[in-house]
């Protein structure tokens, strides 16, 4: 779930200062409509970087119209606070409709790190994260608009910071005890704030992981967001703005949040494998996956694989040498197109568990449910809020999958637009494959960043610990199939 | 929670069959419309009168068109079942779009009785309960109408009924061995019931609680409200019908669900004590309040204590005879109006937060947050949505209240439109007494009829057994002033 905050960014600062000042004039435009609206705003900042939500709530004083906003930095419940149920001092500090609430250290990051210090009580947690859902419910029904933003270190840079600033007396004054237990358990920290996210991400109180590496990028993407989010609620109600607001969401004019680099920058398309050595661990890798498939299927283990990526990445490819080694009996392979007019009459997911695999199966997905977030999305086939809500669910449908026992692994092969094209000209020259290319794909091709940043938050908001996202690369085929196959059988003895 | 539904309501054979007639011609254009339309509806029969479910849905299969209903009576997962995701077999079930899904025994019943053979696990219980709410949530936001009864029938009649089924061999063979489980653990059962319908009652979700012990009755409320619910779902998106469907609920014409007699119908207002027995009862009452709250105070122990009643009904006497003995450091007495601009600014909730007490303190509201199901309902104040939405806020509201170690205790104080008549007119004879009755008051009157089936729905969905109601019998002064002052004080030695 931080996988796609880890990326580098950085804004120079000559960008930055530009981006500010148009910034601000929109924040102050939307907080001066704001005045006059029936609704209020909760921003919540929170993170493993404990800086950085103090220096986004900065920006917001000095972007936006301080008497306006109302600032709340909470330190853990003491004294008086604890004689009331846990949520009154959240409530009591509620902004009124037309007004901004900023809040830091609200409803969950104490929570997590508090339990820390002692054994963690997932059943507690959980009941916990039960009460902000039920919190936020009933605000957004009001009519709230809630954001949440997640300010996101890897540990390394956190470490590193901490070390600089003991050394430094102008720094040392901000280090409190809490970074350093955040830096400390962070491997246990990690998996933690990934259940409060997952848990606590819906439609209508949803959050937003920022990676907060360069400070110019991490303060210019929450205030674009915040921006963003505030105009398109602004817009509710008038209904000429809104039809352009909607469309440009539908259209993938998506808050960039000055993002420089999607998660997909990260793959390294370079990586490349011999003829030799790829048939070698091919066959090696096949008779593992032989050998552990039944395994799994005798202590009834069931895998649900998914395979998405751009046209001609090779899905096909990788899903034949997959499952050549595997007994038919046991693995089913479903390429998913168009829904189907029984298919449209149901819940988008339905088509989806009438093919989830009973206790032991493999169940092997060609285009999957991210179609909701992908395609659905940049096409304008699922509503703004249909494909927002769509990740929560998605998230939910695996966890269940998870909890009945299945290995969830999602694959996305990776090829960069060149090779596309490659591929797409040697298809057409193929007579069996010409089949395989259409105008489409041409025409896909026109929307790669457009699909590109739809990936990014698809990572973003859905790789989970019980659900990982491979992102790899396949620019050489051989290369990509080895991957995915060591990857699975990896995955399945580490299962069994 | 199941009080209102223990009410006896009986409607003769010839009233049933003419009301059954005009239903039946509703039911089958509301399912005729439903074609044509792209959401789908779920209807779950549940209960502890298993009897009862399987007639409301032979009363379905009757008035409505059979072909266009698809049943599924689930029996606990077995076989193949157990080898998927647990809820697998109801995404298998869903309706398509425009058709009727009829569920008996699912997501939840059975899941209840189960665990009651062994341990119950309350933990592992709310876990499944976040799950409905989780797969009612998607599927309510992808457009399906769920709805769901609960038919309850009092433990005495469920025994009778057991008994003479098993002398009568015509009879014995619709016994089944959870039928007289559920008679066994009744006791068990109930509280858990209650807690599955408090946890998975939303307002996309709602739960009905329908007396069972007349079956003509029983069939008619579910399929009078089964019917105005698909009426209401049908003329959404046809603004004029849409209108009047919307102020007919507002105006109280609420389905009654062929309910004759409500809640308070089984208050017995012939009740009356003696002026020298009140006194005695009064000052020895009295002397209990004064030492138990001191004992509260020091134990941490809060009070909230909600008075709602007819006008006149004698709230402010109950109170100062409740607070005259209590220390005036350790109460604040808050009198409810219409709300401040502040106020209105927030959460209709804010203000009742803000005033909660803290540990060992009380708080006695005179009016309260049940306006919003009450008045705001009934004048219109708040939207239809808004206040079926309120049930489970409040709910929420007062479990938080309990679960910080507050104790909950809700009186409506209930006197017959004569003795009220009476007392308004005294009130004008009377000095200093004539501000207290203004023209709202008689216009107040007319509503009676509308007020008395809010206060049913309100009993209905509100009484839990962490924060019951109590239904005050007033027509006598002194009568209701001593069983409030006992009620608190036995509540309260009992948690001290």
């Amino acid at each position: 779930m931080f996988q796609a905050a880890e990326v580098p960014q950085k804004i120079p600062k000559g960008e930055f200062e530009q981006a500010a000042e148009q910034l601000r004039v929109e924040l102050l435009n939307a907080q001066f409509d704001l005045r006059e609206r029936d609704f209020s705003v909760i921003v919540l900042l929170s993170g493993d970087d404990r800086p950085a939500c103090a220096q986004a709530l900065k920006a917001m004083h000095e972007w936006m119209d301080q008497r306006e906003i109302e600032t709340n930095a909470l330190a853990p419940p003491e004294g008086p606070e604890l004689q009331y149920p846990a949520f009154w001092r959240y409530w009591m500090r509620l902004p009124r409709r037309g007004r901004i609430g900023a809040f830091i250290g609200a409803w969950d990051v104490d929570q997590i790190s508090g339990r820390l210090q002692d054994d963690v009580d997932t059943t507690e947690l959980d009941r916990h994260f039960d009460r902000i859902r039920a919190f936020e419910n009933e605000l957004a029904a009001d009519g709230t608009l809630i954001l949440k933003y997640w300010f996101h270190l890897p540990k390394k840079k956190l470490k590193k910071r901490i070390k600089k600033a003991k050394k430094d007396p102008e720094r040392v004054w901000w280090l409190r005890p809490e970074d350093e237990i955040i830096c400390d358990r962070y491997d246990q920290l990690m998996p933690l704030a990934e259940r409060l996210i997952r848990k606590t991400n819906t439609g209508h109180a949803p959050w937003t992981i920022i990676g907060s590496q360069d400070v110019n990028y991490r303060n210019l993407a929450f205030a674009t967001h915040l921006r963003d989010r505030l105009a398109e609620r602004l817009t509710v109600g008038e209904p000429e703005r809104e039809v352009t607001s909607a469309r440009a969401v539908a259209e993938q004019r998506e808050p960039r949040q000055g993002r420089v680099h999607t998660v997909l920058h990260s793959v390294d398309l370079s990586s490349q494998l011999k003829k030799k050595e790829y048939d070698e661990r091919l066959r090696s890798l096949q008779a593992d996956i032989r050998r552990l498939t039944y395994k799994a299927r005798d202590k009834g283990i069931s895998s649900v694989l998914a395979f998405e990526g751009w046209d001609a990445a090779g899905k096909g490819g990788v899903i034949r040498r997959l499952t050549f080694p595997i007994d038919p009996r046991i693995f089913q392979v479903n390429s998913v197109a168009a829904p189907t007019e029984e298919e449209r009459a149901h819940h988008y997911l339905w088509r989806f568990w009438t093919k989830v695999p009973r206790a032991g199966q493999i169940a092997v997905f060609d285009r999957t449910w991210y179609g909701r977030v992908l395609v659905e999305r940049i096409e304008g086939f699922a509503s703004v809020p249909g494909w927002r809500r769509a990740y929560a669910e998605i998230n939910d449908f695996e966890e269940q999958l998870a909890a009945s026992g299945a290995l969830v692994q999602k694959f996305w092969l990776h090829i960069d637009p060149d090779e596309q094209l490659r591929r797409f000209q040697a298809r057409e020259n193929t007579p069996f494959k010409r089949h395989k290319i259409t105008e489409e794909d041409y025409r896909n091709r026109e929307r790669i960043d457009a699909y590109t940043w739809a990936i990014d938050d698809m990572v973003a908001q859905t790789s989970t610990d019980y659900a990982p996202w491979h992102l790899i690369p396949a620019n050489d085929k051989r290369f990509a199939r080895i991957q995915v196959l060591e990857t699975y059988a990896e995955a399945l003895r580490k299962r069994l």
